[in-house]
């Protein structure tokens, strides 16, 4: 009786031992909870967001398309609380999660979006994320009065160093939505002033070479004021010396990759370069470019298209204040939220020297050109623009070419409108004309999502298998 | 014996009891914490970001100045390792923490920064947060292949209802960068186009009733076209009735507070209608307005001067399709990201139908007027535009006064330089002759951040107590 008593005593006392230790270690596993809640978990006013962002990133939509937080939003089935925004499908893809490939749908490879850089930010997301406080930035102006963040503006010229393609000493900054807006702004800070002139002076006439990007000549156009005009292509004016003259020169050239060089020279000769695709996804760089006016943007850098966000190098100070003066004029300079944004990108851009983002780039549109390559080479009927591998002194080897856009021409005499012929084999490409060549050339996009590429490779075989069988 | 191992095994028995419950308690607590975690903390990519934002806004500025993501970094005292962004200062403040004032520095009533909303978006933290993805809205274009978020548009047009200051039925939306891209593009809209006539057409004759917001002359004059040109106050073109006339009618008027109304009349006369102040913070509503061309922006709604962002109400179509032609053209279309921002901000404006807002801007700008008035009511050198109390149909009763800013005139006969007046006394302004009148006005800010308000009152009474003692 007294050695069960004495087990009994035994094992209890090892039982309240086991239990004991238990409560310690609990206790232990408390108070490092409740210490590590004030460092790690301590969030409060952003969490509500940060969930709300999350739970929009979560949805799936088939990987062929993606859930926006501004998305139209619908109710989730069987939820009547929770709203959550749908999924908005890639071209050709349709359905509640963009499952359902739609055929017989059109290729459509005309815009300039460039969405090949989603998968990137996608793959960098902790990186590259950004909470934006309801009281960030209310004010017209930065701490120094200006609509520029400084900061951007140190960033921007830390990446052209990084990269090599583009001097910034002894260069002001200007900031636009995009280089749509520069664009025009530079034309209007190198137009003649009618109050620098004694005498009224003519407008300056503004050209490109052929082919040359559609906008030049749509918003010259369109804003057409006494002080420029459009007047075509930059070779036909190659002997008026005389003449005030504004030169767009795009280098890589858009749409046919070509690093373009100016047409005109001369005391009344000005030029804008439109650098947005000078950037070692798409061209070799052989060496930072060195001029008085020159344009870039993130559009095509980091894809960030929807942002609106480019920027200007110059180097003379009055062009400077002119071009300043129309973005006070004209929007009071760039959203300081796009601004805190493009400043968030470049960080990231740049963390490794910038080789992340441009092998990446510079690997898809590597491959998509040699796809695409593959197959026109079976053709008679079409043939694409000649790129040259050169040396790059960002990658610091010669590279194989990788443009932003296809520039097709239609080698059959019958096929004059070359537009209408891809348009019958389901391929929607942009029209010559619209470049200021003939209707025999059209531009194919190679920048869009891996759905589009993927689908205009498809049509194209499609239409060069019917070619061949009917060459037979 | 006995008793004792039985009074010892009963002390060890509620011991092991006690000790058990205490590991049940902690048991349920770690499966309620665990259950907790995959909802409330699960955050993965956006807290980092999270994190960030809240340490910065955590940094004190001794509640005259704050720190923002983007400001330039120094490293923390003794921490070579955390760089945090600096307290930007309210002007006249300065020190790391803003806590010094400098004496004698000037009060600046000069811009229209809305910083008094800037408190109403610190209280609302939570809400008014948004965590922007690397991926978010890369493209162009929305879903519908449109420049314009359906989302906001559709809370533009739910705000406008139940703040019954606009009717939206029928009207089409344009979205602009602030209300300064949209009064151009209006311009532009609503000018003969060259194309739509046989013959060349006179261009439009740009006008506005004065005091007038001076952007109206700089910008139609900066961007004069063949199309259209600025030809001063509306009064002198009363017998004009034949001539192309485009009209801008600022209501509540910007210097002067007043409800506008057109001065010209007829078939070929146009106007724009500029309700940026039209907002239950700085006027009576009387009824929604009901025109063919009205423009709003967030500035003065929510205080974002710096995401630049409006929008435009247009009954026909034409005007509609010219106006969104002008920001393709020029911009194409406004940030995404600021259509995201501008959306997360007009739901907060909207969660208790407007009242939290509105209420709260309405008695700053209130008790602002009030202040500012008995001072200036003791002195005969300075008098005020006057504003009669009105019915507002959203407050539901008659208010108080409460504009954007006072409209100050010098009453003496040598006091021709209002602003030299002022300046003299330390008081910033903006000198009446940008607004098209005498130089014997000033238009001072009264919507600054409370620090330049006190500032103001401060320098004014300091000037009206010097009047008084040379009055003696």
């Amino acid at each position: 009786m007294e050695k069960i008593q004495s087990n009994s005593s035994k094992y209890s006392t090892i039982f309240l031992l086991c239990s004991l230790i238990l409560n310690l270690i609990f206790i232990i596993d408390y108070y490092k909870h409740v210490g590590s809640k004030s460092s790690d978990d301590g969030l409060s006013w952003s969490r509500r967001a940060a969930i709300e962002a999350e739970s929009v990133a979560a949805i799936s939509c088939s990987g062929h398309g993606r859930a926006y937080l501004d998305g139209i939003a619908a109710f989730l089935d069987g939820d009547e609380k929770q709203r959550l925004p749908v999924c908005e499908c890639n071209s050709c893809f349709s359905g509640p999660d963009c499952s359902l490939f739609l055929h017989g749908c059109l290729a459509d490879a005309d815009g300039g979006d460039p969405l090949f850089l989603e998968p990137f930010w996608m793959n960098n997301a902790e990186s590259s994320a950004i909470v934006v406080a309801g009281w960030h930035r209310m004010s017209y102006s930065y701490e120094d009065h200006s609509f520029i963040s400084m900061q951007l503006q140190n960033h921007i010229r830390k990446l052209h160093l990084i990269t090599g393609n583009a001097v910034t000493e002894n260069r002001f900054i200007v900031f636009g939505a995009g280089s749509t807006q520069l664009l025009n702004a530079a034309v209007h800070a190198l137009s003649p002033s009618r109050n620098s002139s004694s005498s009224s002076p003519s407008p300056a006439r503004v050209v490109a070479a052929t082919p040359f990007y559609p906008l030049y000549e749509a918003q010259t156009d369109y804003f057409e004021s006494v002080e420029f005009e459009f007047e075509g292509d930059a070779y036909l004016w190659r002997n008026s010396s005389s003449m005030n003259m504004v030169e767009f020169v795009t280098a890589p050239n858009n749409p046919d990759g070509q690093l373009n060089k100016p047409i005109l020279k001369g005391p009344f000769v000005k030029t804008i370069y439109d650098h947005a695709y000078f950037w070692p996804h798409f061209t070799p760089i052989p060496a930072p470019t060195d001029e008085d006016l020159m344009i870039f943007s993130i559009s095509k850098l980091t894809g960030h298209a929807g942002s609106r966000f480019g920027w200007a190098l110059i180097k003379d100070e009055v062009v400077y204040q002119r071009m300043n003066d129309y973005m006070q004029i004209n929007t009071m300079g760039v959203s300081r939220d796009t601004q805190l944004r493009a400043l968030k990108l470049m960080k990231v851009v740049m963390e490794d020297g910038g080789r992340k983002i441009f092998e990446f780039g510079y690997n898809i549109m590597k491959n998509r050109w040699e796809n695409l390559t593959n197959i026109i080479s079976l053709s008679n009927r079409f043939s694409l623009q000649e790129i040259s591998p050169d040396y790059c002194t960002f990658f610091k080897k010669s590279r194989a070419p990788s443009p932003a856009y296809a520039w097709v021409k239609c080698e059959r005499e019958e096929d004059e409108d070359c537009y209408e012929v891809l348009k019958a084999g389901k391929i929607i490409g942009r029209e010559g004309r619209l470049f200021g060549v003939e209707a025999r050339f059209v531009r194919l996009s190679l920048l869009k999502s891996q759905d589009d590429f993927d689908l205009l490779l498809h049509r194209l075989n499609q239409l060069i298998i019917s070619e061949q069988l009917s060459d037979v």
